[in-house]
């Protein structure tokens, strides 16, 4: 690990406890954790005068039971919480096993819709309404869940997971850290080779071996290697152009630890001397990126953030040429919010991990993009913490 | 290419044709061919008394289109068919280009719905009805494809595309042909070099990369490799397990080549001997599979094909360690109807690709697992055409 995290809220591990320690009480206090999460949202759809809580987008599931089985969906029940799985949860690593306080019903045939099966386990607590994740299920599932349970009235939980999942704990921003690192380590080893007459394809592929080796679950997203004109396009997939002496180069690539996805983003010139429209455009997008990244800050708006980075590359002209957003957030995905963006509402708020990723791209001739994962802490804990350290000098490769 | 494939109907390239003839004709034809399916799928909803459709699933949308783009939709249209896409389609190689001959619709802001979007364009052409992907639009979705178009009556499509999708013509069946080619070679080749103390993920990524280097798109799903205990596990996710002298190992790998989806799986035993028990669970799914693979054909009940694999197990007293299904179509997606399990409904038709895949596990002690992919045909055609060549005698590595 790094930097000695800043504390943060609701932290369930102290940042300075020793590896061995922080294994003993990893597994005590993380059900609790879970416990506390669920119990929030409890909160929230009682608060709503709703009896009962049918989580079913994988993520939300797992935030909230620790692991999501395939096909598995979690019951907030009026008597008992129940992770209900269409199978025997398989032993997968890197998925987490299910909170051990959380109990397990499993359905007997395994074709069976585990989020049918929940709105009949709710009705039998004497549940009178159930609250859906109607941005998640499809309207032919909706349908087969109402129609299990009719007396059950179904209303929209609508993103209240998503909004709990926003601000993390330490204990979700070391996985981002760690992740973080793993990242850096895998763009580093790449740099050290030989990169002239390489595909794209190959560099992808080589660079999403290096996550694993370095302990990801798997990369974060599909790592994207863009040379020549392809270069600063925003989640270009890798094609077999080879890399050629004065190309640009942009690379964007994540690991994925313990469930959580990060990202980092560079842009490098190949060869001994960069163009000048090269070393322009990069200067112009490094300090667009580098506006961003310093509005970041408790109670900025999302929307202020994104112009901060936005107007850089606007006032030199390139306004048709970004893209909709600058950042995201990211978490148990990639991208989560808050968004930003010019019509992003809200504000951030601290411990809210954010990518701020402006870019150019030229048709034709290539671009920049640079991609950095930060969290947002206060100008008293040192200002945002930047994740993912590889230097963001312009590089000749 | 291997054998020369037997005639198909809908057939676009005759199968002799050489490569450059191919090639010039590929463009003038393809087009015809998208033409033609969304010719029938509006036959089928006029039929239905509907008089515009709008298509989300992406593969629905690629089988109709040649291409989905990212958020972009279809709208057959009242009198005029549009690809609705959410920003200018890029350049994604792999993914196909649209239909020249289909009209395209970029939404000005980047963040609409292009569902929304196509049901207002939908209304535009005086549609009164409009048939939708039940069974893929959110709940969330639907309501506003609903709220934009009041007027519009909102119907269910249902599976038809999926149908459609379910015979296949020549020109998608050499895809399949030429990725199971590309799968068996990376097999081929993982097989001479040493496994023995190298890792189930490292195992899988080498399989990987080698499937991208003999020109996959990529692969066709994660590939499973599954050693010792592991091994004949259904969908197994690779871990840090590293190959032992006696094991059984079992991968599971499929290439997709032009956006088709193959699939192949083959259990070997580490080591100059095979225990007892090892080759007897061999035989016995050796003896399930080829029952399955020979019960393809033309009229053949669905589930009678898993029942033929399936008694053979049942009989030796395996009927707990069974899988749900033994096989599936395989197209666009990697899972498509039909589906060959005990509930299963419907016929095979010639022209239909499946996987034949049962295995046994036993906990604790590892199992076997062999998938092929097929192509059904008449037997006057010579029967099933085997796509995965790779050996299926028990191989001792």
């Amino acid at each position: 690990m790094r930097a000695p995290p800043p504390t943060c809220p609701a932290t369930p591990l102290g940042p300075y406890e020793s590896a061995q320690t922080a294994q003993n009480s990893y597994a005590r206090v993380m059900s609790e954790v879970y416990a506390n999460r669920r119990s929030r949202l409890r909160d929230h759809v009682n608060a709503a005068g709703t009896a009962a809580a049918l989580v079913t987008r994988p993520a939300n599931v797992r935030y909230l039971a620790a692991a999501a089985p395939q096909g598995a969906v979690l019951l907030l029940g009026r008597r008992e919480d129940l992770l209900v799985c269409a199978g025997p949860p398989d032993d997968r690593p890197y998925e987490g096993r299910p909170d051990e306080h959380l109990r397990l019903h499993v359905l007997a045939s395994h074709d069976g819709d585990a989020a049918v099966a929940a709105a009949g386990l709710a009705a039998g607590q004497d549940a009178d309404s159930l609250a859906v994740e109607e941005h998640h299920l499809t309207v032919t599932r909706h349908r087969a869940v109402a129609s299990v349970a009719p007396k059950l009235r179904l209303c929209d939980l609508g993103g209240a997971v998503e909004q709990l999942r926003v601000v993390k704990d330490e204990e979700e921003i070391s996985c981002l850290r760690i992740g973080a690192e793993i990242a850096d380590q895998a763009l580093g080893e790449l740099l050290e080779s030989i990169l002239v007459g390489r595909t794209e394809r190959h560099l992808a592929l080589e660079l999403e071996r290096r996550l694993v080796d370095h302990g990801a679950d798997g990369p974060a997203f599909p790592t994207s290697v863009a040379t020549g004109p392809h270069a600063g396009r925003r989640g270009h997939r890798p094609t077999d152009r080879r890399v050629e002496e004065g190309d640009f180069l942009s690379v964007c690539l994540g690991a994925t630890y313990r469930g959580y996805r990060c990202e980092i983003g560079r842009t490098f010139v190949i060869g001994t001397s960069p163009a000048d429209w090269q070393i322009q455009l990069y200067d112009l997008v490094f300090a667009a990126q580098r506006a961003g990244r310093e509005a970041l800050a408790p109670g900025a708006a999302c929307r202020d953030v994104d112009r901060a980075a936005r107007q850089v590359l606007d006032s030199a002209g390139y306004a048709e040429a970004l893209p909709p957003l600058t950042g995201h957030g990211v978490g148990l995905e990639i991208d989560e919010d808050p968004q930003l963006g010019p019509s992003a509402m809200g504000k951030l708020d601290a411990c809210v991990p954010v990518t701020v990723e402006p870019g150019v791209h030229l048709p034709g001739r290539g671009g920049v993009r640079i991609d950095d994962t930060l969290v947002v802490r206060p100008e008293a804990d040192g200002g945002p913490e930047l994740l993912t350290i590889t230097t963001k000098e312009l590089l000749a490769l």
